[in-house]
């Protein structure tokens, strides 16, 4: 079946299960001569990690980066990159009830059909948002290529949870403010009003969505290769790894349906002696390949699954419709910590697509003898 | 950089120009002994033509499929299947003026630079949405195989064009009705407003966007392996490789973004002793996996670049703003002639994952000797 | 299943049966900016036809080859190249009656057996080594661009023929003389010998094997990405898929196994000021990588399971053993052919390699406006 | 760049360097309900150690192996496994001084000038043959999947060691004796004499060679997808993927181009009311499928390149020539410990073709509620 490798050039592969020992990412493709080092993993990390009580599970990993391989000097080798998080904080006793009882909108049900009763289910396995752990230290990785080799900035944020949308903001406001408040938004306001959304809704057991939009900057002409391989349709696969995700569109998105051509046109003119569009509806991607406008999309994500409040399930082996009440630690609101993961998923499909544009070689720099 | 390789077990390989001597595809990995003919995959193209020149573009193409390879006494073989459909009705000296004036939110500005110089800009190239008449080829033969070994159909209309949306229609009637109106419309009263919207666009020389609705239903459990080739990931890979499009949604899509989970969750209950979901929010992917309700998803269109209104773009020769008009013969929409490549590409991911998932055997029937 | 693509920077798909329409290939990734015409690639098809009639099959295809996408105006386009010749001179009724007598040693009855005895059998289907002009049509562009980009050099020869081994003669020899000779022999007194020796086997119904020697000449320190997809391992992966080759090693080879590492070790030295091998034992690669020292391997091609001789086999309807006589068209030894299908394969690889390193960039020159 | 995946559907990577913290794996695409054990991976892992003190390294390894994923209950979950054994007998000293002498015929320089001089070279890195743990580790479930699941066996065994041939011996020898003698030979008394032979080039602070053959029975018809990825190509990419691999044979091998095609065809004959062949010099394989005759091929082994007899080589900051003598821990001959490195990739192409063919579910056995 063998789903769980990404990318041509820099591939990531994905291991590790919710309750298991750890959860792992081999890197094989990185470029030789990136220093970099457990910190620069583990401050990404740090990002996803549930930062608040109020509004994230109790579940406390310390989430400490290993890296097994790859790494020398403090440089990376050319050779494959693994690294793990040990998983430390497991009570696996609290889902052993709910084996027979899948959880609605979770993998549970699903999984043990397609796997024939053998796929872990402590935690929901492999389809735990834990996995996404994996992602975050590969996608550390790639930011810091991307930053260093290419100045390329990848800048998500919390456009809307619960409702609450941000819209008094501007691009360097998220750059500033993403990461210092505990829902993600880009500004103030709007974090004040999304995190009283979960609240809320937690207090009530009840979960809630949101919208991530991401923004990257720096990017040249030509990213992405059409017609298969194109931009948007790789990041697009890679978003849809994440999980409870369940819409992407770039630029306008679904609002371009309802354009005239005259209105989501991007007109061409010259700023600074360059070639540039006037706006950018396109979402910084035409034909499947980078325009140099900044990329422009935007993700949505389910309530998570795992809600308190009691729901209508099947006893499996019994064949019976039973109540289930969902114990056990989860986050109200996935979206503040799959901001990390957004950027992350993001800055891996743009190094694999450096890589096979030629525009970050094989080798950093030579070093001297 | 070779992007035009899709799928790891129905593996669809895309080739050919706008203007070049034909647009092709290989299939590697088709089973064996599957009857088709070029009659079956004519059946499908015809969809995809130019149905009515109130609302379509001027050009026209008798493509005409010839199958190459890999079919021999009316069955597949196990060997590559190449079909072709060659080009007749070409005007390319329309395309010189644009050469060194691109258009806005095409891709000719950008493939330019991507490629140096050297791509094919007659008709857009490889950017031109004829290069789907392959993936409809391809398609066909994919459609055949889900209905006639897992009696799994794809349906596809348009659910909405230049702002008219759909509403009253059951899927019987988008079954039974999209392909007898020429804007792909499920229902009659819809399909006469969005033509009207169409010819109106038309009219003033512009362009109308519009979204695409698909539906799939008799899958089975299990579909889609994730986390990276998880059932939606390769959908909306596949989807964003088809021109013009800038959204994917499955089940309630962005709008689940402001649901709570005690909303969004799909609870389970038997019916006819078979454990089901009592309503389909998740679209029938749950992690990243075919659930067995129905697949639902949504494709956003942008409208057609091409537009005869004057537009602001640039000489890249003489890096001047120049006024352009673009004549030459063009879709006013494209979703209508969309509906069928949007079932074509889901159907070769389906049949991907179906191969993978041994729901598809490499040899459908013995032969006797 | 969809085992018909090579590579993976510069991808080769090989479609086509030897009775079908036609034999054809797409290179996938193919960077812009070269320079080629069907002439180029026809040179190459050339020197694969049988050239002397007493020594090779009487089926005389003109394998004139016709470009259908991926290049315009005289340059390729970054776009992917189908290429195809189209079979002319098919007589499948030669093949009706071996259809239930498998031929020895051919693939005949496990093909049968494989596809379910849906499998094009007519003249060997896929099987038959017809298919290798799709090697060389994709070969030809490679070549070109390991020339003109890298100014590598990718020289076969016969080194034996029906046990007569070339064995006085230089590289420059065999440049200058393997295509000025029907055998494909490096020297004329070899040649002569080779010669003698098919037409002895020929003329009593029989088939002689033989050795391919390559020698690639200009590669850097570096080719290779070990450990899978290491130099000598991607090399080996397309000379397999040669039909009729049993082995192949590189440098000493399997007398290797017989050596002191005293013996095996090329040591290093300066010439030049650089640091070169004393010898080369090691064929160039070690470690799996390119070691910029001569690559040197060798191929084993066995005799053509072809006979007119009779032979033993079963009908398998009757489930009888039967003799069987082949008549047919048909090559007395395939290894003067196969000596530009190994040069083709070695560059194909050669080619893909040299892009995942960089060394061939994805825009060979930049147009200017 | 990226090489270090191997597989379509069994998909296998490799990590890990000499002197890192770990040698590990990730099998992609393992069925799920396998039963295994980390006893059942050491039993492997076992096999490839350094037996005997007299013929292999002084560098003693546990090689302990730890399962981090992909294992529940004792059971495959069909979720991606990853196993590591821990570098623990470091002695990293012991490589600073060859930094900049390179050793002949090892990669230390060839790998110096590809990674830009990042790459470990303390104990050659990711080019030691110690990386061949991994594939021991991966191919252990391979060898439990074949044997459990289709009743194939793969034995290997150590046909030629520093020019001694085992030629008295039956496959049930092999079986038997195999890992019952410290050189992995098919025979009591050639084990004996390749024993001399290690133990003499060892006293002289030399190393040799040797030839491992390879059968495995009990495979059926088909196995093995051309034209690229036939049988022998993909077992001849993963055997060259082996350190001081340089030749490759099939069946006949090398001897079958010196053969007559009235010799080296094999003549089909009924036994037991099935059809097989009389004999078997394709080696079990035909058109690059199997044929159900037992598969059989030879791999070439140079002498090890680490001898303690002085060499020539360079000082790369120097730029002259000095003389190098190696200490460290070597093996005089690896062709013994190669034993169960070539039954693993063996079993790992095996599995992966076995999968794509269907002869494997994703499934092995449903589990009861």
């Amino acid at each position: 079946m063998a789903g769980n490798i990404l990318g041509k050039s820099f591939v990531v592969v994905s291991f590790g299960e919710s309750h298991g020992k750890c959860i792992g990412t081999v890197i094989d493709g990185c470029p030789a001569g990136l220093k970099i080092s457990e910190e620069d993993v583990q401050r990404e990390l740090d990002l996803r990690k549930p930062r608040s009580l109020q509004i994230h599970t109790q579940r406390t990993e310390e989430d400490k980066v290993e890296i097994l391989s790859g790494i020398f000097n403090g440089y990376t080798t050319g050779a494959p990159i693994c690294m793990i998080v040990w998983n430390r904080d497991v009570r696996s006793m609290d889902y052993e009830v709910v084996r027979y009882l899948p959880r609605p909108s979770h993998a549970d049900y699903f999984a043990y059909i397609k796997y024939g009763g053998f796929n872990d289910y402590r935690g929901g396995g492999r389809f735990s948002g834990r996995i996404t752990a994996g992602f975050v230290m590969a996608g550390a990785v790639a930011k810091k290529l991307l930053r260093e080799v290419l100045n390329i900035e990848v800048v998500a944020y919390s456009l809307e949870i619960g409702g609450v949308r941000a819209e008094n903001f501007t691009l360097e406001d998220a750059v500033k403010y993403r990461y210092e408040n505990d829902v993600r938004a880009p500004d103030k306001s709007s974090a004040e009003k999304m995190m009283e959304k979960i609240i809320e809704a937690r207090s009530r057991g009840d979960s809630v969505g949101g919208i991530i939009e991401c923004v990257v900057t720096g990017l040249p002409i030509g990213l992405g290769e059409p017609v298969f391989d194109s931009l948007d349709s790789d990041l697009a696969k890679a978003l849809f790894s994440i999980p409870a995700v369940k819409g992407v569109e770039f630029g306008a998105g679904f609002k371009i349906a309802r354009m005239l051509g005259s209105q989501s046109n991007d007109p061409f003119t010259i700023r600074d002696n360059k070639i540039v569009v006037e706006k950018n509806d396109s979402g910084g991607i035409v034909g499947g390949i980078s325009t140099s406008a900044p990329l422009v999309f935007r993700v949505a994500f389910k309530p998570p699954a795992s809600i308190s409040i009691p729901q209508k399930t099947v006893d499996i082996r019994e064949m019976k419709e039973k109540e289930l009440v969902i114990t056990g630690r989860h986050d109200p609101c996935i979206v503040p910590r799959a901001v990390p993961v957004v950027e992350a998923v993001t800055a891996i499909v743009l190094v694999d697509h450096a890589i096979r544009s030629g525009l970050i070689p094989p080798v950093l720099e030579k070093r001297d003898v």
